[in-house]
């Protein structure tokens, strides 16, 4: 299928998702980024030994009020007779992912995907050397991205994201996930995860809980790795999405991905993907921006135990320091409601041992 | 929030879910019936004790070659080491619900809901009186509803099933569910689901699969019963939806139901629901009508070990018989392809002990 711009033409309601992306195509060219002295955070010494009794299930969490308030949290749930007590099946917890459970600067890393890809599609696009966006992506010059505007973050998602069948975008994010290099660390995107969030996604499972996804990425840019890195099986994963289109090709049945979005799976699309794919209303929800406040008010407004959670990121040196005026992940909604909606906020510089698996 | 008729523009491809709905209505006016005859299946000996080394998992299945096809493929799955070997992550099985798990006859049991919802809300809408097709519904006069066209069905859908909130939608299909009868067994709807494939479903996820329903029938008509019926939670059953929209009404959030349809989940659009709330292709798929051919076809056509079954409605006498002809149900192609695709086509009257877990 070839890439024909009339298909990029997509409705109102699926801007955010590029405007998301435009945001952070800013940030690439400065904003805040991670300096050399978070090294020393490598050489952090072995955590103490648990108590032979009970084995710190999160051992990356420092003894601080947001620890406390997870785990007497999951106490009260799961204490059968006791009068917040919720059987296994309805504890469901629904996590967001970028700047979540991963780092999600100096950019969203879906948009490293798009433009690697830009990148690696260039020979079968040689107008691309004339004509922007992909001109500005394949010379390095992100101003003239940003200045083809939301139209030109339409054109490139739809070049990279579109037009091929859903087996055939696996396999080539599957190869990206595995081998492309995050620009200021130099690691894999997926050595990027938090431990302590790691950690605490287990802690959850062992008590029964099942553990969601719910992101504003592309759930076709997830599930080939979540069950690997997070332990979250594709069908646990609530993402944007594209539209598909079932056809038979030669015999051989294919879905192929439209140059249409689907779902947005952003602020209030947040419950309603929640809503489409799991049908009930977690009782836990974490999140780290404000595109994350109506999934923790969907969740922690109903009866009963709810619990609300917010990665704050304040950790310039070991991870990013940004919240208000951050164009990637702002939050500040969520900052002022926090105290009076009874959320918990996480301090990552006060409440993190580590931040990365490979700093353990 | 108000009815308003000019919401229940819907588009293009959202007309079949309605004209399913319509053949439906035709057909309670007349059509295969259920004649006293099957009561005596009610008498049916108990079945023979099981070997002691071995309980059958499937005892309401006859030992033919349906029942033999299906243990055989879960045997091969599931042997470490074989060469047919699925790791049970990947274990995953989609069933259709009208006609596959439950009758459909004499019409499916969601159009029952919406007539029954009708004269549930009259007494809110006396210009229901006069106007068709909610006065062809509240008199009984069939074709008079039938004549209205899928204009009138559209108007009967968007009057019943949108406009109200996700809860309050999952209380009325709660109700209607524990109390409405079925016109010719008298039996609750949920009675009427077939005990073989009840073995069926349990012997799969004794053996690691992860049970699904993908039905053309409307997710949130389903989601508030599966679990108790099936063993089936929320967030396994994929169907037909409405748009939803989130809403703050006086400090509450709610999840609104909009007149407008999200996904048709039949034909074509079942794969399209499989990789949307499931994010991979099952290895294993159950229907009963030309309605899941592409979704039989998606499952079967891809590598590996690959099981797919046509519960073919024969038995006119415990339940109904139809098939090529039918305006409910129809199976035609399933049947013609069947056997060079390899399906398993059950013949419900040779091959089932019992139909209803009444009867056992």
């Amino acid at each position: 299928m070839t890439y024909r711009p009339e298909q990029a033409r997509l409705r109102a309601h699926c801007l955010a998702v590029f405007l998301l992306l435009l945001t952070a195509v800013g940030n690439y060219g400065g904003g805040p980024g991670m300096h050399a002295s978070w090294l020393p955070a490598l050489a952090l010494p072995r955590l103490a030994a648990p108590t032979p009794q009970a084995p710190d299930p999160l051992p990356s969490w420092n003894a601080r009020a947001s620890k406390k308030a997870i785990t007497d949290f999951v106490n009260r749930v799961t204490r059968e007779g006791g009068p917040d007590f919720v059987p296994a099946a309805e504890r469901i917890a629904t996590f967001d992912n970028d700047g979540t459970l991963w780092s999600e600067q100096p950019g969203y890393f879906q948009l490293s995907f798009a433009l690697d890809r830009v990148k690696a599609l260039a020979p079968q696009h040689p107008e691309w050397k004339t004509m922007q966006p992909f001109k500005g992506v394949l010379e390095g010059d992100m101003k003239a991205v940003a200045a083809s505007g939301e139209r030109g973050l339409m054109e490139i998602i739809a070049a990279t994201h579109t037009g091929n069948t859903t087996e055939e975008f696996e396999k080539i994010v599957t190869d990206w996930i595995t081998t492309a290099r995050h620009p200021k660390t130099k690691r894999l995107y997926t050595d990027m995860v938090f431990q302590p969030m790691l950690e605490l996604l287990a802690y959850l499972r062992a008590n029964g809980f099942k553990t969601f996804i719910v992101s504003g990425g592309g759930v076709e840019f997830m599930r080939p790795w979540t069950q690997r890195v997070y332990g979250i099986p594709p069908e646990q994963v609530v993402g944007s999405r594209a539209k598909v289109k079932y056809e038979v090709r030669n015999g051989t049945p294919v879905l192929v991905r439209l140059a249409e979005v689907d779902h947005v799976d952003d602020k209030a699309g947040k419950p309603v993907g929640i809503h489409q794919m799991i049908g009930r209303r977690p009782i836990a929800a974490f999140g780290n921006s404000d595109g994350d406040f109506e999934m923790l008010e969907w969740v922690t407004s109903a009866k009963g135990p709810r619990f609300g959670l917010i990665v704050h990121h304040t950790d310039a040196e070991r991870e990013w320091a940004y919240d208000r005026t951050s164009h990637i992940g702002q939050l500040a909604r969520g900052l002022d409601e926090a105290p009076k909606r009874s959320w918990t906020v996480v301090d990552m510089k006060q409440d993190w041992k580590v931040i990365y698996p490979f700093q353990k």
